[in-house]
């Protein structure tokens, strides 16, 4: 275990963060640092440039006849922030009560690692794998993949494979092996709204001038009703709907319940659109999250300006059928229609991806649920997920082939936020995982 | 001019931003260095201790038979963020383009030394003043002078004044001379939302835990109906209806039209109460305005969390017969009863105080008209002030004396905002005006 984990930690020791530009050079080191491991594991390896992070590709020699396994992964990590909030340093990994701290643990170096370490067991055990093997690690899942899918397209032949494996995705409890086979997809958008040239004192000028602070207020409480129903016009339209053998497993599966998620996030009430549970909630029902509002004086004691602007970042969690280019068409025209009087309302459309499905219960769905209970010695559960990997969708459609979700994260791990968190024994597992799986996926 | 404009940059360069508990030391230094100038200026002078910032007292030799005149200014200043939108260091006096740039440059400093100088004048011409005359500089004004009340009860006797001169309001336009007969009081409050322990993934977790983010913007969103009327219960009922002698003066008044209001500050469009013009919405109606609000991730790019936490800080400017503590109540039930599903909500109640309102027309009323006259060389303007001086309300009640409100800020000098200035002309006139006013208060 100890050169596993140190591997581990060196890889989280990079900032890799995608979305902040002054981080590009932790990126690329980063990258560069898979390219020497995975060449290290004899695989042949390539770095790929993009218009902003590297892609690395790494292959065992093919052999026809095999089944062709794609593995992802991505390298890049969220920002840090609050900082302050964190009990040790994000980018100083630390083993304490038997968890790995540190941003990007779980998210996805933690499960990249698995992936790889678990080939690299093999092939030292074995001297071979029982499948053509290709690895996918990228370095801008968390800015939305933009230079992905024109890779994939560029790429679509020598990506050619017959199943997609990816552990970025979470198991519901610890113990309890976990498969996915859905994915809720993402729309982002970016709200300004400005209003005077700049602050104003709001005793001279309050009452005559429109608050872009309230009007900015104004735009996010018009996303939903009281009881939390989205209040766009049209968004539940493409939305399908749970089927019964879906919401008969969910009721029984472990620490998914209303009472779960409240003991998980502190939460002080379970809330959310009426009629369904957590679970469905989560996993099977879409969203409009706003994941930052600002304006004005936001220090330590009263300031009493009126302010020039404020702001609201949104990302809609989306599902099965909704599709992301109609709901930010849908959401712009309703920021626009309800864009308050006397300021000027800016609506930037974001990063956004589709939503996933796939059947769970093919060969390759059964190959790796068998894996699942090899590793962790019980039968799996089968869920979809709340989060979003659009690249899955994007595999689906370029590729031609489904993925099989293998997530090792765990409901507290604490994802993009402070304190993130992964088990060892998850780890462990993990690497377990990845050697069954290539067995079991070339017997089917 | 030049000795003057010295002293001026001299109490310019403390930093003395009252709410701001690292820059106690330089209020504190501002006031004593108040205290070296006035003695210098051969009056006795007292420097009074309080729980947070000093104040200055400084008298000439009383006599019996002349009228007592109060002069009340304020040495604090407000903070200066967003400090990279001011064009030189807001502590770094300069003159530019015929003003002065600096932080308290107009409020209040710049006529607080206006008051100082014309009566240093008047001292070097004529070796005396024709009143007895009592200078209060208090260093809490921008804090909602939490001590100055109680200081007032404490030594109600020895400030017993007849009229009380105040220039801290603003002139409605360059070269317009202004005597304020009215004010909007305040109420301050901050409502502070809290949901899970800690930012959370928005597709783990989102749409099964209310966004503490929304929360907080449905809140500021009941604040107002769509057209910005008050929606908090009650709000309206103590508001004294405009006269129509006051509704016809400030239609003719300079400067105060909605085009003008448009041009000083850059909105888009007028906006507010419907029914008003903007003068009236400025000096005669009530607001609510929200002057600060935060929650979840506001740096580049997107960070796709649901939130811990939101905050929104609130001021309402109140007008006779307004009552701060009664409009405190309504608010706070006003949240409470709007507080979302799902998430805690804590109002906390800040600073307030009361509008002022008194007759422009009494003797020393006309008598400041005159001295406004000479200073500028046109008749005066009577108007309210859409700002807030608790402290003139609570000198009327403890001290029984109204305040001749002589303001020489104009609209575009930036108080409470980056790039604060005053004109030096404004400077200028408003040491002649302290000089012809003890004048002409002492004939009445």
């Amino acid at each position: 275990m100890d050169s596993h984990l140190e591997d581990l930690f060196t890889l989280l020791r990079f900032p890799s963060i995608s979305t902040a530009s002054e981080h590009a050079g932790d990126v690329r080191a980063c990258a560069d640092w898979l390219v020497q491991k995975l060449t290290g594991m004899g695989l042949g390896v390539e770095l790929h440039e993009t218009p902003k992070h590297p892609i690395v590709i790494a292959r065992n020699d093919h052999r026809e006849g095999r089944k062709t396994v794609l593995i992802y992964g991505h390298y890049d990590v969220q920002p840090v922030d609050p900082v302050e909030l964190w009990d040790t340093p994000p980018f100083e990994p630390v083993i304490k009560d038997d968890r790995i701290w540190a941003r990007g643990a779980t998210d996805n170096k933690g499960q990249l690692m698995a992936h790889l370490l678990g080939v690299e067991k093999t092939l030292q055990e074995k001297g071979e794998l029982p499948v053509n093997l290709i690895f996918l690690f990228e370095g801008e899942e968390e800015i939305g993949s933009p230079n992905l899918v024109p890779f994939l397209q560029a790429h679509k032949d020598e990506l050619k494979c017959d199943v997609i494996a990816v552990s970025d995705t979470g198991m519901v409890a610890k113990g309890v092996p976990t498969m996915g086979y859905g994915l809720r997809g993402i729309a982002c958008c970016e709200v300004l709204v400005t209003g005077p040239k700049g602050d104003l004192h709001s005793g001279v000028f309050g009452g005559a001038v429109a608050n872009p602070a309230t009007a900015v207020a104004r735009l996010v409480a018009s996303l939903h009703d009281e009881n939390g129903k989205i209040a766009v016009d049209g968004f539940y339209d493409d939305v399908k709907p749970l089927e019964n053998w879906e919401r008969e497993m969910w009721a029984q599966i472990p620490g998914v319940s209303d009472e779960d998620v409240l003991r998980i996030t502190g939460a002080p009430e379970a809330f959310g659109e009426p009629g369904y549970s957590s679970a469905e909630r989560l996993w099977a029902r879409p969203t409009a999250e706003v994941n930052g509002v600002g304006g004005g004086y936001q220090g330590e004691g009263s300031k009493t300006v009126l302010p020039a602007k404020a702001m609201a970042k949104f990302s809609f969690r989306l599902v099965p059928d909704q599709d992301p280019a109609d709901i930010q068409k849908k959401v712009k025209a309703h920021f626009e229609k309800h864009a308050p009087k006397g300021v000027k309302v800016e609506v930037v459309v974001g990063h956004d991806g589709k939503p996933y499905y796939s059947d769970p219960h093919s060969e390759d769905g059964k190959a790796a649920q068998r894996a699942l209970e090899k590793a962790f010695g019980k039968q799996p559960v089968l869920i979809r997920e709340g989060g979003s990997i659009p690249i899955i969708k994007d595999m689906q459609d370029i590729l031609g082939a489904d993925s099989l979700l293998l997530g090792l994260a765990l409901p507290d791990c604490q994802i993009h936020a402070p304190n993130e968190n992964f088990w060892v024994e998850n780890f462990e597992a993990g690497i377990k995982l990845n050697g069954y799986l290539l067995e079991e996926l070339a017997k089917g």
